[in-house]
C-alpha cells in the first residue's frame, strides 16, 4: 500500500507519495498563502495530494491514507487543530474539512512529532521502540515516539521539549517564560551569543566572515569559525553544546529513550556537533554504569515531515 | 485474585495482600538489615510474604503474583536490579533469587514508579491513562504512568524527574550535577533555604519554633510558619512553590499527562500547598487556551508502595 504525506508549513505546503517503508515516490509543493481562510488552504492540500499521486505514476486507489504534519498542536482523535500560531488557526476542524475533498482516512499530528516518527521508522532511530527527535532550528522542536507510536500527550500539548525550562529566571522566551531550552539550544541562541561575544572580541573571525556586520551573523558562520579554531566562536559553541547536553540529560533522566536524534539547521554541523555533545553528556549521566540513549544525527532532513506524516496512516 | 505487594526500603520492608482493586487486606513489616547479603534480605521478603498472607486469612493458592518496589533502578524484563545505592546493591538477580523461595510470578520496579502506578489505579489519578506522581521528600521521586502502565524508559533509568535540571549551574546535587529539580522542590530545599533565611531574619517565627537552633528546622516548621503568615517563612515557601511549578511545567510541556499527583512529606501541607502550586503553574502554561494536567494531592500515602507493587502483577 502507499500513503500520502503532507508537510504543512507557514510558507509552503509539501506533499509526497510514500511507500510502506518510508520511501518517497514523488514530491509536489505549493505556497501556503496563509492569509487565506483555512478552507482554501485545505482545498489546496487536496489538489496537491492529487498532483503528488499523478507525479508518482500511481492512482488514488493505491493510496491507503493521507497524513498531515501541522506546525501547531493537534487533537489526533478529533482531527481538530486547536491552535496553530503560524497559520493563525484556532479550533480548525481540519480532518472534517479535508474529508470534503477526499474519502481517504486522514491523520494529523504536530510537525516535529511527525518528523521524529519518520526517523523512528525510516531514519536514524529505525527499529527503536522509543526515541526523541530534536530540531535545532530557529526554535527547538521535539518529537517523541514511545512504544513505536508518536506521543503528544493527553491534551496534545506535550512533546514541547523546546519549552522545557533548563535555567529558571534565564533568557526570556517567546512563550512568555524564562530559561526555556530553545533559548539556549536553537540557532537563534548561537546568533544571540555570538552577537554579544563579538562586542567584546571585535577581532573574532566571526565578524570578518559576516563582513563586519553583526546583523549578518548566522549559526553556520559561528560553527564554521569554531571549526576553524576561532577562540570567540569556540566559546559560543561550547556554551551552546553545554546547554544542549543539559536538555538531553533531562530527556534521558525523564524519558530514557533508546535514541535521541538531532535534526534541524544546527545539526548540519555534523560530527563536529555530535562528538562535542556526546562528550558533554557523558559526565552529566546519573547512573554512570548503566547504558543510556544513543545520541545521533537525524538522517531524513527536510523529507522527514512528508515521510512521518504519510506513515501516520500505517498505524 | 489477590496479589502481594512488597515495599523494600533502606530501613524497613513492608508487605501486604492487596485485592484486584487496590484494597489492602493485611500488612506486615520487618527491618531491612541492609548490611546483610542480598540473599538474606530476599529470604526475609519471602517469609514476610507468607506472614502477610496468614494475617489476611487467605492462602498462597489465592495469590496470583508478588510485586516488589525497590529504591533503585530495575530492569523489569530481566528482574535484575542493576543499581540500588540505598542497599549497596549492584546487578542483583532479584527475581531469580526470590524464585528460590516461591513459584509465584515476581515483578519488580522502582519504588516511586510503583507508588505512581498505585495512585493511577486506586488513588487520585484513578481512571487516567497517563499520570505523573511526585514524592516531595528528602529528594524528589518521580513515577510516570503512560497508557495505564508504569514507565521507566528503555534502560530503566527514566522517570528520574528529581534529576531534571531546572537551573543550569544552580545548587549542587547529590548526583554530581547542578540545578536538579530536587535541589529546589524537596523538603531538603525548604530546610536549606530556611536556614539561610533565618541568618538574615533572626526575628522569624521559624527560629522560635525550632528552639533557636537552625539545625532543628524541618519542612513542617517552615510551612506551618508560612501558614501563620511569618514573612521569612512565606518567602521561603514562595520560592519553593515557584521551583515546584517550574518542574511541573516541564512535565506538562514534555509529557502532558492527565494528572500530576503530589505526594511525600511536603504534600502533607495539603490545600495550602496545592492552591499555591496551581496558582503558580497557571501563568507558566504555554498554550493558555488548552486544557492541561490536573494537579492534585496524592491519596494513598505510605500504602502506595505496597499497593502499586502488588498491582504490577495485575498487568
Amino acid at each position: 500500500m502507499l500513503y500520502i504525506g503532507v508537510d504543512l508549513g507557514g510558507t509552503g505546503i509539501k506533499a509526497g507519495v510514500v511507500s510502506e517503508t518510508g520511501e518517497i515516490l514523488s514530491k509536489a509543493s505549493v505556497p501556503t498563502g496563509r492569509e487565506r481562510p483555512y478552507q482554501a488552504i485545505v482545498a489546496d492540500i487536496a489538489l496537491l495530494c492529487e498532483r503528488a499521486v499523478q507525479e508518482a505514476g500511481v492512482t488514488m486507489a493505491q493510496i491507503k491514507a493521507i497524513g498531515v504534519g501541522v506546525p501547531g498542536i493537534c487533537d489526533p482523535r478529533t482531527g481538530v487543530i486547536p491552535l496553530c500560531t503560524n497559520l493563525g488557526w484556532h479550533d480548525v476542524p481540519f480532518v472534517e474539512e479535508l474529508h470534503k475533498h477526499t474519502a481517504l482516512p486522514v491523520y494529523v499530528d504536530n510537525d516535529a512529532t511527525v518528523a521524529g516518527f519518520a526517523e523512528s521508522i525510516a531514519g536514524v532511530s529505525a527499529g527503536s521502540a522509543s526515541s526523541v527527535f530534536l530540531t535545532l532550528g530557529t526554535g527547538v522542536g521535539g518529537g517523541i515516539v514511545i512504544g513505536g507510536r508518536p506521543y503528544s500527550g493527553v491534551h496534545g500539548v506535550g512533546s514541547e521539549i523546546g519549552h522545557m525550562i533548563i535555567r529558571m529566571d534565564g533568557e526570556p522566551c517567546t512563550c512568555g517564560n524564562y530559561g526555556c531550552f530553545e533559548r539556549y539550544a536553537s540557532a537563534t541562541a548561537i546568533i544571540r551569543e555570538a552577537v554579544r561575544a563579538v562586542q567584546d572580541c571585535p577581532q573574532s573571525m566571526i565578524l570578518k566572515r559576516c563582513g563586519g556586520d553583526p546583523a549578518r551573523i548566522n549559526a553556520k558562520i559561528v560553527i564554521d569559525c569554531a571549526k576553524a579554531g576561532d577562540e570567540t566562536a569556540c566559546r559560543v559553541f561550547a556554551a551552546y553544546v553545554k546547554a544542549l547536553a543539559h536538555g538531553i540529560i533531562n530527556i534521558i533522566n525523564v524519558l530514557d529513550p533508546e535514541v535521541i536524534a538531532l535534526g534541524g539547521g544546527v545539526s548540519m554541523a555534523g560530527e563536529f556537533l555530535l562528538d562535542a555533545v556526546r562528550e558533554a553528556v557523558k559526565p552529566l549521566i546519573f547512573f554512570k554504569s548503566m547504558p543510556y540513549a544513543r545520541i545521533e544525527l537525524a538522517r531524513l532532513g527536510a523529507d522527514a515531515g512528508i515521510i512521518g506524516a504519510a506513515l501516520l496512516g500505517r498505524q
